[in-house]
């Protein structure tokens, strides 16, 4: 219905998760009438994240150097890994102050229905980490959905042989939900709560 | 709580309407997962609207050109002006198939309470259009809200000397919402029963 480059900003904007049609031209007359520069800054920032940002080569976290913050912070405990999915579960966990260890980011979760094997997540990564020794202990935060308890149980399975505490966060975050979105009170009870898993 | 860039681009995309701080940072993950081909390109279509787009000299509607699309189709009836609030509403009108007319497009609607005043809206472009007596109907299609009825209110008593026909559109549009909301067919009835306004 608008012409050219109009209708392609909203289609692009339409291609967003959680961005409908209407929303997509909502946001595109907003961008039309607003200042050419914050536009520009807008813009910029989009290729400049693509081009800048990485992924730490230790936890799989973003990162914009070699390694995460995290994986530099010497003050972390370097034999506690928390295990989780996504980057922004990073961010939550961190919301906490309830954990000073570091991080394995795996890059999703086991999901045969999607396709998604452990080949397809960053264990094989995890298993060099853990090679070592000096990693005790392993928390394993994925989401408490079908997927994320798989994995955990995919994952205690496969480091039984190690012999390290694997546990994973207590009851008390909503299932069938997602880590993002628990509060932070809630997630550091679940910190505080997590089991030892038996398998 | 991102490291630098990420956080940036979270901050961007939350300045857009509709999207809150969970919603920008889903984008922005999603954003980082992409490939950097469709980024670019979201990047690329923001620099070139802001660059290409103008607003047409006759009507004020979005367009690529000097003047719209529609105002350079010869086929459209020049006795005829829709006045609308925004180049959305334009839209909105074209897609019922039921004007053949020209468009107006003020850039808004006149608001006390945001400090927008007739002045502050393409209200002399519009005196400018009637001047030479070509146009004989003008429709008043702002939005069915206070500030919609306001601003065509306004107009219609500013007209009021040149003989115009002006009508308002027809009820059947839900009072107090957004135009560009309506159907279709909502928004095609409201067109055919429209009211002479008498003030």
């Amino acid at each position: 219905m608008y012409e050219g480059i109009v209708q392609d900003l909203i289609d692009e904007l339409g291609r967003l998760p959680g961005v409908g049609p209407k929303s997509a031209q909502r946001i595109a007359f907003h961008l039309l009438a607003a200042e050419p520069v914050d536009v520009r800054r807008l813009a910029e920032v989009l290729l400049e994240v693509k081009a800048k940002v990485r992924f730490c080569s230790i936890c799989g976290n973003v990162a914009e150097s070699e390694e995460c913050r995290i994986c530099q912070d010497t003050r972390r405990d370097l034999t506690v890994i928390c295990v989780v999915e996504e980057p922004k579960d990073v961010v939550a966990v961190e919301r906490t102050r309830e954990f000073r260890g570091r991080y394995h980011v795996l890059g999703g979760a086991i999901s045969p229905i999607e396709g998604i094997g452990p080949d397809d997540l960053r264990v094989k990564e995890l298993m060099t980490r853990l090679a070592d020794g000096t990693v005790i202990e392993l928390i394993l935060a994925t989401d408490p959905n079908i997927e994320g308890e798989a994995t955990a149980t995919y994952l205690a399975r496969l480091v039984k042989p190690m012999k390290l505490t694997v546990s994973r966060l207590a009851s008390g975050l909503p299932v069938g939900g997602d880590l993002e979105y628990a509060d932070e009170v809630t997630l550091g009870r679940a910190f505080e709560g997590r089991r030892r898993l038996e398998v």
